[in-house]
């Protein structure tokens, strides 16, 4: 097992960080908005990009710049999606040409992400601005890290990060990330945002490899809104500086460095769908006794996604059956007289149906249950031995609020 | 063209129906919550239901009461859905038998319907002992199908009622519907609750038929919330008393019948889509432009689906990188850089998107736009001469209020 470490993004060996207010974000001129990631040396680099036909500027551009498996810098704004929007790959690219101005590196070293509104066109020049005075204000630190993470936040109400270290060949590694989250969350092949660095040396198409596998079982398990946004990006910089042995094969120092990273980027994931757009409790669904992990996933998916699941988790009212329904339209084959369902937290388990029957159950302890900050929700397929979790979150009288009026 | 007329299921020639509070809504004594629709003679009949895995016992019932295309009454329950609840089977088939022992008839010639909590032992000795004076109080009126609409409410927060004339082989053919919506609607194969009566003579299997096809561009297109329900049905009597020549073949007859069975049935499915749990907007979204009738659907269906779009509305902010990003993660293909997005109402046009890019438009005027009851989405793929329509709702504090405390 790895152990969580303080740092974040700067945990890893040659690696700073910077959040500064450019003014992208003009109602807020006390909140940070763009983020800056900088490796002292040319990294592995690798991403994972939204399945959405419609692709935000910055994705393609990254698609590019990614091509020969090598970028140092990650700049990253919030209050703007760069998507729909006119000049929008014209600005893109202008923002990695101003960083690599300013580090002096090919432009094609930088990599860039945007998130915010939809088809409002990017104010660069102010981005184009900010960048002589974010480069002079990278620092290798916790607090870098924050600021980092501060200034990619949209209605996210606290920064994700963590950070991991592992041994990998003989040597220790460290693996940090900063992510946000809220909302148009529902990814496939990445999150809203996740920027990921590690000091590990790695082969750069192992590395893209590592990130698809543990993109998979982590962000992608996740959902607040069932909305799969333009801009899901996940990005990570390997520099090699940790002395490991190269992994340049898949034996047992990329399984190491794959477990390591897989518990980073769960962490990272299960914060994002705790801090959903309004959300009070997060949801953890355990489908178990799967024939195999696929159907298990959908099953668990589609309970984490179902509106009506969500709503009754934020009344705290143990309706399964709205559970027993999500199962049922999940698309995938069991047997409804064999589930069974509990509810679960800090405050105690209930079992609320057996072989697809209801049980009697305690209105009030079920209740107090359901009144914690994490709830789970735990099926039995009794029809194998696979299992999966996924992660979501309730929905609220502030998700309709912040949605209702987020553009204007 | 059909004509709309009044009479709901009353509407065709003999046809009665009735609406009685039993006792299954423990909670409000004044609220009726058993219907009854019959005929005077055996019905040609035909249902489609959802295709939930999990399925509601009277759906099992009903399926068997319908393999020989023969029925006469309708019976059906609000208050309590019969589903993954003891004895359900049993109390299915006793509601039956019940409405059967009254009107002198086989069991299998009644059909049954439930709504309502899922989970819970249904109280079927009320509902017996209420039969007698369901089928005393039968009666052929507006006002008797006006109380069996009123009887399968559940959080509806009005009755679904519609009729219409039309002419088929020589003779006018009436054709009635009430219908039942409000949460845990998304259906597939049928919707939460719908009966139809018509005096059109009309071969059983065709019947069908004419059924499937329509709930596919009716009821099918619609979306409150997501949730596909364990006990979507959509059932349909034909008595034949009409005196038109029976349609036995898709001819004429059967086209012109097939016509008015889609007006009827799209005005009830976007009643339900209206009367959405804690809706204040009607959403129809139109995709046209597209090669084939099928991806217009997905991407249309997408659109209304959309958490992100529906909250959009509920501000009456005009959102529309919500719209391209539900039509993006639909799985379809098109070109984002061709697509042309406006919203429209009572009170005007806005067209918000050319060529997949912002227009510059008066928030005022869009904001007017969609404070209207009913807005439009008017998307244009330019890629072909095939569209699609479908229905939804937006969300609101209301469905959080209705949906967080529902069973408790």
């Amino acid at each position: 097992m790895a152990s969580f470490v303080s740092g974040g993004v700067c945990a890893p060996c040659g690696f700073s960080a910077a959040g500064v207010h450019a003014g992208v974000k003009t109602h807020a001129t006390w909140k940070k908005d763009v983020a800056l990631i900088v490796s002292d040396v040319p990294c592995a680099a690798a991403g994972v990009f939204t399945t959405n036909r419609v692709k935000a500027a910055p994705l393609l551009v990254d698609r590019e710049h990614l091509a020969n498996g090598q970028a140092r810098a990650i700049i990253a704004n919030s209050g703007n999606a760069n998507a729909c929007a006119p000049n929008a790959l014209a600005h893109a690219t202008a923002e990695c040409e101003a960083v690599a101005a300013a580090l002096g590196c090919p432009s094609t070293d930088v990599l860039v992400s945007s998130t915010g509104v939809i088809g409002q066109e990017l104010n660069v020049r102010a981005i184009e601005a900010a960048v002589p005075g974010l480069v002079a204000s990278l620092e290798r630190s916790p607090e870098a890290s924050d600021a980092a993470a501060h200034a990619i936040m949209t209605t996210d109400t606290v920064t994700k990060e963590a950070a991991v270290t592992c041994e990998v060949a003989g040597a220790t590694v460290a693996i940090g990330g900063i992510a946000k989250g809220s909302g148009m969350i529902h990814p496939n092949m990445g999150t809203m945002l996740g920027f990921l660095t590690t000091d590990c040396a790695i082969d750069a198409a192992l590395l893209h490899e590592a990130l698809l596998e543990v993109a998979r079982v982590s962000f992608n398990r996740i959902s607040v809104d069932g909305d799969t946004s333009t801009n899901d990006s996940c990005l990570i910089l390997a520099n090699g500086t940790a002395g490991n042995a190269p992994i340049a094969e898949k034996g047992a120092g990329y399984r190491a460095f794959v477990a390591a990273l897989t518990q980073l980027c769960v962490r990272l994931a299960r914060a994002m769908a705790a801090d959903g757009e309004g959300a009070r409790h997060l949801i953890e669904c355990t489908v178990s006794g799967a024939r195999t992990e696929g159907p298990a996933e959908t099953i668990a998916k589609s309970v984490i996604s179902s509106t009506l699941t969500k709503a009754a988790v934020f009344g705290a009212d143990a309706n399964w059956g709205r559970v027993l329904c999500a199962m049922g339209y999940s698309g995938e084959e069991f047997d409804p007289e064999a589930v069974d369902v509990a509810f679960a937290s800090a405050a105690g388990r209930v079992e609320v149906c057996a072989a697809g029957q209801g049980l009697p159950f305690d209105e009030a302890v079920a209740k107090a249950v359901l009144l914690e900050p994490e709830v789970q929700i735990l099926i039995d397929l009794h029809d194998g031995d696979a299992a999966c979790t996924c992660w979501g979150c309730d929905i609220t009288y502030d998700y309709i609020r912040i949605n209702g009026d987020y553009r204007t």
